[in-house]
């Protein structure tokens, strides 16, 4: 089973967070506030979103990699490893 | 008047887009579909926050240091900057 | 054979075109040029590394998981990437 | 006087060790070394030189835009931090 399957409840857990941060962003923007506040406010987002992001493929690496079935498996799994990877590097 | 409020529409567009984009991973992970697919989804959100981020920086630069009124307002605006930007250097 | 000896060659010729630019850099600050000057070289290397650094990590993921010989390479493959990564989510 | 130059002594010495860790990432190269190891020297030289590029940011922000003597050179300081900063929000 997947990781993102088996791991589902903490993962929804950390979005619905995520996704109350971003609230908390939109109404500082909607309210007008300092922008100082509004640009903290984003910036944790975006460090709760990159830790979910390395948590996630982590996850997949260990999953599909590391503990893979079969070399395919793994091969595979690298190859999206690849692709995921290729926005970080800049 | 700030950024954030002058281009309040602007960033309010581009957040309510960002919070669809999470809601695609959310929903993504509760329909348990391949995690590939589930990374690949939260790779764009990561993506948008990002730009996000970088234009709110940019503005608040642009706006409170080199348009500043004062040399206090840049000098403000300034330190600010060297908080926000402390996560971005790791 | 591995990548970083069979890529020998292109890799030093990368770091070594590198280690001039990180010279262009050191020349500046001890010429004592215009501060602004020496962020721009050292921006420079600071992209000429993470492209290094991605392209390495990228050729390590085809070479040891992609086209591992064995699920036990892959394995072993994974955690290598999973150590590696660790710095690069924050 | 710039950060750059009252800072001089230190910079340098930052400058020389990085130059140092590279040097042993290339030697490692030449040596054909184990790839794991060679990626672990070159995340070094990253991490190395990502904190120089940050303090020297931060270092510049202080000195011309918090600390300007004028709101001239504050906005000149702005103008470039903004172009320095580009390439760090992708």
């Amino acid at each position: 089973m997947a990781h993102t399957i088996r791991e589902k409840k903490k993962i929804l857990a950390r979005v619905n967070r995520l996704k109350g941060q971003l609230e908390a962003f939109s109404q500082a923007i909607e309210q007008e506030k300092d922008c100082y506040q509004v640009m903290q406010l984003l910036s944790s987002c975006r460090g709760a979103l990159n830790g979910l992001m390395g948590d996630l493929v982590e996850d997949h690496i260990r999953e599909h990699i590391v503990k893979a079935e079969t070399k395919k498996e793994a091969s595979t799994g690298g190859e999206e490893v690849i692709e995921i990877m290729r926005s970080f590097w800049k």
